[in-house]
């Protein structure tokens, strides 16, 4: 509670955020894996509907989520990889594939996505396990 | 689906699991601050409880439960951050305040804790919020 | 605690319950919206099963869930939307899609159901974003 | 779809309802154990607040409650264990030490309820971990 | 999809956002009902820590929460009670009695209070019946 | 907390495991409902994914999980029921499908599935019903 510590929250610089390098584009994948391709057209297709209501706290929502994923105190990859736990642990298979596709566009190997997914499987118990089953289906394709 | 290719997944080797090494033991954290020391001994007392009663499925579960957040393909550190995510977008704060000391103990800086709890709160939403605000009062007291 | 207080508990009469004035049948909808077509009809062959069964537990708390949205305290309309609220911050599609629909019936203009959506999308977190997707693509065939 | 099948649906008896017998009284429970008689305090200190709301709704609800958990197809005592589970894997405190007092008064044995916890754990996860070791106390108090 | 329909989203215009106007203070709020007081001093002090912090992604969370529920086209008071809805049936205790509290302080009847709170119950379910029973503990000092 | 006391929990013996007796096999099953053969295949098809992964601690959650549904304490029907409720009331249609054909398999008559599903929808709330309605379904398949 002593101001003047050396490390104290108020003197600590905000972490630069900054946008993180992809080495391959949604398009690559979508190339690569029939369930990444459909996966990739039908987000693209809902979203084009939620940008034409231009509702300006979903705007603020999307640039939020944007701005959690960029490289800052922790890789963008470690991130996105956070995301995929997430995710998985509240059973949501679109954000799922989502975290998976932009974790493996950053140059994640399975092994750590696999692991990602452990913890979530750990964490929140066998009830992740069909999100599980799915997940590996894409990872199957992406990875081969 | 070619099994001749290199990085199929029958091909890759496990990836090796060892402990990993605290910097501080659970007795300098409870030193530090008095949020920690009471969790810490809860958790203690409540545990020999579960320990007395010796049952076979719990035992596996905690043993299953130590396999996940040891050195692998992804280091301890980040796991333990990923559990902390897993454990804020569930909102259960005796988890959160489990992995956020676990990983303070492996040398964590407050930053990435910080990052970590974002990638949660952006995740599942001002839900989230009362459990962030507690996990900032341990972070206060663990990183002062 | 004075039980003679002018608005205690005890005296306040029970709102009144009636039935909702829908301005549209839920065939009109169906005529218009091809996404709501078939939500309605699997829904209708669904609950037909459910009927057969004729559970006592079942239909009694069909019952009071259809109590829930009566005229009351708070307009159905509100309590429509409630239950969207409700739907998406849980994330279930089918319920979303339900009671999108049913506000809809009575009225409810488009930008009354986003900003419903917004509290959940807020509340719930970024999770909700996929359902969200699928609401807007609703709402697009709904308020065309 | 034969409506003159043997074991269709609609020609099945409904299951008679009966209220349980259960072995002990909620005031020997609480003379036992000090958690138990703490919760049950609370819990009918909270409960006069809302009977005196007099709510309808809410009157349906608790009724409906109340019905769920009679003798039936299956025995109150096994209802009151899923009810453990429910409770477990949606990690609610108050909830697991009703049902396992609940389960404790109807003559379940302790192995019984423990076995109930485990397929929560394993269904819902390590997050579950903190709502199991608080009902073990509450065990070792309910069975020594 | 007809770019010309009188209503389409692309052309109508964001509702207005105001700040809702008050009827009483916090302070007023935690004089009448020391629950209220209890709840509302902690959640300062730990804000303030928080706040000290000054970590940029938690600040526009907070900042984008706060905007969820100003006036627009539905009204901040219905907002808020959404808002309780919301917080009631994903189970935070916190979060329902800062929802229950901005309403009161808005002007809104004790009757909408459960009317919305009713909703919860019978989306989410017995589960909700404990964090019930604590709103209605609230309701009951603020109401009286 | 006597050590010597008779019913102790270190002294109670563990409770004996076995593998339960179906009366059907899957393929039974199977060939009597189109909805239960296309479950049964799709998650055997992904399993096989799984299992090339040949991921230590996936294949460890297996085991534990298979653990969990053996004879013991409870009996093996029992606990097939206890997941149904579980994965009703955490609505995973996939483990809602999974465990009432299980049940199904150790010959539970249907008025059980019932009332374990009414558990969870009075637990779980409304939101649970477009689960129900798809376990119907399966139920309607399975027992005509």
């Amino acid at each position: 509670m002593n101001p003047a510590t050396e490390h104290s929250a108020a003197e600590r610089p905000a972490p630069e955020r900054k946008e993180p390098t992809f080495l391959l584009t949604e398009k690559c994948v979508a190339d690569k894996s029939e369930l990444a391709r459909r996966f990739i057209e039908t987000r693209a297709r809902l979203n084009a509907n939620v940008d034409k209501a231009n509702n300006f706290l979903v705007k603020r929502y999307y640039n939020i989520d944007h701005n959690t994923y960029l490289e800052g105190a922790l890789p963008a990859k470690t991130k996105e990889l956070m995301g995929l736990v997430a995710s998985a642990c509240l059973r949501c298979d679109d954000c799922i594939f989502y975290h998976a596709i932009q974790a493996y566009r950053l140059g994640v190997p399975r092994a750590e996505q696999e692991e990602s997914l452990n913890v979530a499987l750990v964490v929140g118990g066998s009830i992740v396990i069909p999100h599980l089953r799915r997940a590996y289906e894409l990872l199957e394709e992406l990875y081969r």
